[in-house]
């Protein structure tokens, strides 16, 4: 599901309102600060879009980022 | 589902960890300022503890607390 | 504080970490709930850029707009 | 601050409102993740109540709770 284009995982997620986008987007930031490894992340209302990149290694796509993209694939296609 | 007693309705909910039952938490927070009526609620980790009561009306079950139910059921049984 | 143009406020906001900035996050979150009004935002670490236009009346600037704009510099200054 | 009985830490916040008191409650769970500690914890409106104790030690105060006690004493405080 996820693009990978300059370096870096690219997706965008649809949701039915803003409550379940925002609760998604705070599972995303809970695992983020357990892992250490933060997204760039953008939101209008039911939208979240989602680029995943590793900047301590000269901005290429790591292992963290396919962690964090298998984590947000589970949460959101369960 | 819910228990109605002492003029309150109580239920708890079980999720699988602590990212799960606090982003359960955020969609109730929301849904709270949306509706301005807010629950009395605890957490241990993957358990959430909900009571709801209007207090305005002298600590009674309302229309609004079960609003408030439906939606809880609606956001944990899907 | 906020920057008008192309029909929308902007703005950008930093924090100390992506702890404090999540959590900004989510009080502009429930505010936006409670008035039923949401911005366009992103969000790096502990940087948040927030953009708001109301969609109703044809992208433009007006009162809910505003009162979000005064309740981030609010919440962001104190 | 902290009041240590029963072999936990425990106490009490109050904010101006449930907005300012769940988005308290957002930082504190970002932190519970990232150290992989929990708390007990309740909330009414603008009143938080946290207990603190590590369970898989045999329910004593350990380092880790007073970890979470000092950052949530320098995010309360500030």
């Amino acid at each position: 599901m996820w693009t990978e284009s300059n370096n870096s995982l690219e997706q965008s997620f649809l949701f039915s309102d803003f409550n379940e986008a925002f609760s998604f987007m705070t599972r995303v930031a809970l695992y983020a600060e357990q892992i250490n490894h933060h997204p760039e992340w953008s939101n209008v209302y039911n939208k979240v879009t989602i680029r995943l990149q590793t900047h301590s290694v000269g901005n290429k796509v790591t292992e963290l980022d396919w962690a964090m993209a298998r984590f947000i694939d589970k949460i959101y296609l369960r």
